[in-house]
């Protein structure tokens, strides 16, 4: 790829992003977590990086109107980018496969060996100490609760609330990406990561939870 | 202290608080850690129940006017609130000295045992996993980066940041707590949370500088 392209492909990205868990650091770190992957994997390395820079576009459109996949709407909005900078059908078509098919596992998998190493260069993002400092970042901007009562007053770890929290999002959705990588290196980097994701959720539900178990009971002691 | 007026100071205390970081469970995480470090002191629990349950009702204040500070603010509107319930100047004078104390060690220190707790208190509720996470939730709602970079591109591990970041307010404030309580069991409490902030933050700068060293190598191959 000339400087030349990528500086008009990375311009483009610049342009859209704005909050500090999607900003354009997650895009730079996603690129080059991309890269590494990709040093054992036989890929296109310019569909790869327009891919990994235009990943997100869409995100300010799914902000704007919640019903809306940033997925669907930035591989298209790419797709029509890389065409009028006059790059090949084909090519555009490649990396619109990528974006379309980062989000979600399930319903739309990644077909390319350029989209699977996207899909784990961005998951890798929502891993280790990482994921876990970008996922509070978010939550405190939708001024979300760090975990949740039981109905008998102790803390919820997270697994059975119904409600947004922290601890639901670690127990939903954090916890459980380790063993969802399509890479051989986006699997080892995942797990390299683990060990402090899951130390930090244990020491902080201990600190919150014995805390509140040793107040309630002190607490009771003077107020009568 | 009777029900009736735990109740009212509590009631007082959850029409004023409103963001993720010093929401009410945070608290009540002070009144608890306030109680476990007065099992060991000579302290008078009423003067401490009401003082950690009002210690930052100035804070709507200072958010509202960033030159107020909510330790004098929040002091004040205490003392008058105590005496509007009934209570005793002297009760009122004790509480409004620990909630104008618990802020700044330097410039106006706490001088009582209930006003040294309360600090104490206070201050764990910034060491270990929930100080970095409380951390990290406000830093999300102002939308401040994670990290910044150095002239050299490379990640700064906050230490000389001029401009706000997590990196910044970990190696300014978060790493230096530590030392810093008085009471016994204060001291031991942030001890045993030391380590899971130190591994925190150690592997979130490795985890994003690893990245962007070998990142910005791999992207020099192929960008020309």
């Amino acid at each position: 790829m000339t400087e030349r392209l990528y500086k008009a492909i990375e311009n483009h990205m610049l342009a859209t992003m704005d909050d500090s868990a999607h900003d354009c650091e997650h895009v730079y770190r996603v690129l080059y977590n991309a890269l590494e992957i990709a040093k054992g994997e036989d890929a296109d390395q310019d569909i790869l990086i327009a891919a990994c820079l235009l990943h997100d576009i869409g995100r300010p459109d799914q902000v704007a109107n919640p019903s809306l996949c940033h997925a669907e709407v930035g591989s298209e909005k790419a797709y029509r980018f890389l065409l009028e900078l006059g790059l090949s059908r084909e090519f555009a078509e490649q990396v619109r496969h990528c974006i379309l098919t980062h989000r979600f596992r399930k319903a739309l998998p990644p077909q390319t060996i350029e989209a699977k190493i996207l899909f784990d260069a961005d998951k890798l993002d929502v891993t280790g100490a990482i994921g876990i400092a970008r996922t509070l970042m978010y939550r405190g901007t939708l001024t979300e609760p760090l975990y949740r009562h039981l109905p008998d007053g102790t803390i919820s770890d997270g697994s059975e609330d119904i409600g947004h929290s922290f601890f639901r999002e670690y127990k939903f959705k954090l916890e459980k990406l380790y063993d969802r990588f399509y890479t051989r290196r986006g699997e080892e980097l995942a797990q390299s990561r683990r060990e402090i994701a899951k130390a930090f959720y244990e020491s902080l539900y201990r600190e919150v939870s014995e805390g509140y178990s040793a107040g309630a009971d002190a607490l009771a002691q003077w107020v009568k």
